[in-house]
């Protein structure tokens, strides 16, 4: 098979040494770049040790890569960098970006919820939203696509098909999740201490989360009105999974129903059948999504879970799903690791 | 100090040993008999090392116990066994019960939920239930203490100052929880396994909890009308403590200070500052419930958060301070240890 | 690519799940056939809800499975009930055990660790002992092949270069080791309960656990002499991973220099440089094995250190690297999967 | 009971949480003052919200404490600037110092680990090493005492009653040991994170910890001859807990003698039956030692098995023990706490 090659931006952090671990195996990609500002000239297997029997490209600045040649990016930047870096790039290869900064197609709505003006207005105007069963046409003719956050696409999965579908009611949606700590990041937090994490569970930024941006622009458009959900994430003693527990309004088999025919056919959503719930170490380390829909016993309400990896479904196994459609490769190339348990 | 002398029923599973560990520091009851049936014979510190320290009664048979001189029971046998047990017991010493044996006070209820008809109504008809700052007066009255479910103390102590004080529509409360695995005891299952446990995230039992019943029971009767809440528990990768994230409608403000007056003086209550939210991680291994409002971005719209470690102020805890009150002894002996954090 | 047919033996176990998810990538295998006697008719993914999105035939009793047509077998059942049902199965698949049973090559022996007779002496004498990189060229020849010991390969790998070297005090050895929990199986047992084994760690088996059969006989055999060492496993809050370290007499380069040139060219066995140590959390869940060499400060004292997954190299990855070696696929094929880190 | 006044410096730190959770309850002394610079102005809830319940004085700097009238400092700062904020403090307060500044009674020893020299010689001279039972009426009568390492203690407590008792060879000690993170601090470091921590098992600091220095001195000083041990520290995925196994050469059964005859009487040391090992989670929160001792498989080989919580034991509870001991109080008022299990 041919080869793309690929440079990841800002591969010292979870998200860019996720991709890695994808790539690792895949059958159509090369890594060809890697940059790490702090960490130029280093290795990356120093930098994260469980890559060490990879033969990589040593960790450059940005400024070292040749974008000739380089067919896609992946940028793994913090927020804000992000934009600057994609606006001084060669517009020659296409870009995955795994930021938040290009989500949000308002200008004023980015303004609101990130505290600064948009630096790069125009790419922002050609940024395609990267959930990719909702957008598949037009990532695969992207030349810029926006990975999504990684709870908004946990509760997208679950909640976009029932919108669409009007089964549900748009003013009742209560979205309660809870995420594992890798989607903080390396960067050291005393929050985020194995002392501070582990057997703890507490919520934050409640009813404040920036993903809520997303909810409301995804939701708003599939609903064909405004919709405001209400939002409570928690922080869950583990690195891996986001489990979002969706309280609506609607009929509960009509729900199912609506989910099963909306992922029909799709390679990475598997909808349980109706009654049962899924749980986030089955699918751990993979680009698997699992949905489930249980009815209250009160009449009229229903709950919908929704479960994935968020370094992988929720960050880089999009990423690299999208690249996928972005290069014309098989979607679900290098993606269909089953999940590890236990 | 004057020495109350007490036995325990059933003190080879968790809740057991938590007695004994509270009681190990309790100025004013000393532990007379221990009983586990299949394991009577051997010394406590045998099946529990970590209480190996302690000069304790070897484990004994129901049978073998002289209840003569016991001034008060702790019942920590299985559902079911409980009430054959105590039915069976001479009327001389109090009895707390930690099962879910004696809590409802519906017989036509409990058969609904446990499946089988009560085989101690006119105990049943005699029992307080044991939820301590709700009940105080009677719990100090009383002969026969039933313990709440852990799940259910945690919902309730959000929301019953809310439907006393009628500041929230009772129509409308979805209780979303999180509990520690340590509530599923010490019996092997293949469900509670480390491996199965650890790194994941799921729901368990959703909308049909036994402790249904119990929200049901005392809710309804806070708000002098039938009030059914929508309830989903989830288990959570840790030991110890329950979360629970309680969706309703009213003011928040309103709400905070409904619960801050209603446990203005508690010992063992604290209410956070309006805004702020508690974690299982501070209040591990203590008797302490920690209680937050958060205002949703949605008006009329607030979260409660409510936590307490399961096996102390949800069970073993709750379970002392109860009898405190039925001894004659001040209600926070042996209870002010601080949580254990990290 | 050519598909080779297996079968799987005992699939409802971990290490049965864990060939399935293996394979579920393999380029050159298939599925024909799984097994589990007490859960005979109900789909894989109901017992391991994380390999849901696999089409895998049901589970079955091993009675009904039609070895016409299968080209090896992995037999994943419990010691003792792996020789019983190799020696009825028919001779035409090839077979490859991960039990304990044909690991010792001394009958004796074998009786006195595993406290009875064997029942299949003739295929005892013909299998091979499994630990690939030693054993290469029977393994491929091989009807039979016996998986190691999951401690015993962490051990092995670290020290058998060193005793053919001749670089080590053989006199002086002692192996201390620390091991998740996965490798105790799935069958519920009070001490791998999450609320018993998490925040906690303690040895287990001291000088007395079976693993110390197969390294008398595989570190004499590779000393030419006997070899006794001292051998202290350790449980760890944790499900997947090994690390051993090892303390030997020698000299620390010299050392080192033996396992390099030992491992070189081998596409699993990473030896890290010189005064490094290596961290389960980077080999997890996947077949790479990494060995670290740091002197002690007292002259003539080396720590060897070799950590692996237990699952994967050392039980079900190792099976599917000596299945590729036995039909001649290549040996690495969909055994590159990257760890999963964090 | 009257009522000693203490100051704790550095009290935001996880040792300084420790000895306030522990005084909460400790009848006979009473927090009169609390350091934290960078905080000072802030509550100690604010800061440890698992103490949020307490009645404590608020953070100040160091400078703002009145030394007038408080019977004891607790100081709990960073290492090197123990000593110049205790040589710079009034001579009338008695002071337990939780650091490793006043532990090494050679100053080239010290300059030798810490790399530089000693700034307050004429304190280190008076300074009492703090392992309770072996120093008990030296720290009865000092007014400066230097708490132990946390690892050192753990070690020593398994190892010096058998070099005093000359039961084994002290030219042959192997110390392999495993710690909890907490014993890192709430510093936020990259190495510490939840994401690095958790599922994970790895050496650090082999063959150079600082700890080193505490062996030399007090098992030379034990054995009246120079020994210098083998030791390995590795990291645990849990908060609390260390255990250390003491690979020495002996006979079993004298070495378990040597150990139960040196703690008889001790209150917070378990000698378990020979032929048994402690587990960490079995002391968890406490301040209690176990220790076993179990014989190898090869003749006058032993293993000797010693666990402690290092925040309560290792560290703030040896410290109150000391207090105690330096205030005339009862040895072990405010620790009688039982472990925290499950």
């Amino acid at each position: 098979m041919q080869q793309a090659d690929v440079a990841i931006l800002g591969a010292s952090g979870y998200t860019g040494a996720e991709l890695v671990r994808l790539l690792a195996t895949h059958p159509a990609m090369r890594v060809a770049a890697l940059t790490a500002d702090r960490k130029a000239g280093q290795r990356m297997g120093a930098v994260f040790p469980h890559l060490r029997h990879l033969d990589l490209p040593p960790l450059t600045t940005i400024e070292a890569v040749d974008f000739d040649g380089v067919d896609l990016v992946f940028c793994a930047l913090p927020h804000a960098t992000s934009q600057a870096v994609i606006a001084g790039m060669p517009r020659g290869p296409k870009v995955v970006d795994l930021s938040a900064d290009f989500r949000l197609r308002d200008p004023a709505v980015y303004q609101q919820w990130y505290g600064h003006p948009h630096q790069a207005l125009e790419l922002q105007a050609e940024a395609v939203y990267g959930l990719t069963e909702f957008y598949r046409e037009a990532i695969r003719a992207a030349r810029l696509v926006a990975g999504t956050g990684c709870n908004a696409a946990t509760g997208m999965y679950g909640l976009l098909p029932l919108l669409r579908a009007g089964v549900i009611d748009p003013d009742d949606i209560i979205i309660d999740l809870a995420t594992g700590v890798s989607g903080a990041g390396r960067s050291p937090k005393e929050s985020m201490l194995h002392s501070e994490v582990s057997e703890g569970y507490t919520a934050y930024n409640v009813a404040k989360h920036r993903h809520l941006a997303e909810f409301d622009q995804e939701f708003s458009q599939a609903a064909g009105r405004p919709v405001a959900v209400t939002f409570v994430p928690h922080l869950l003693p583990q690195n891996r999974g986001i489990l979002a527990t969706i309280y609506v309004r609607g009929d509960g088999e009509e729900v199912h129903r609506a989910l099963a025919e909306a992922y029909e056919g799709e390679p990475f959503l598997v909808v349980l059948p109706y009654g049962q719930s899924p749980a986030t170490q089955h699918v751990r380390g993979s680009n698997f999504v699992h949905l489930g829909v249980i009815p209250d016993r009160r009449p009229g309400r229903v709950m919908v879970f929704s479960t994935l990896d968020n370094l992988t479904k929720g960050s880089s196994g999009q990423a690299i799903q999208n690249a996928n459609l972005m290069l014309g490769i098989d979607e679900s190339a290098g993606l269909m690791q089953a999940p590890l348990f236990p």
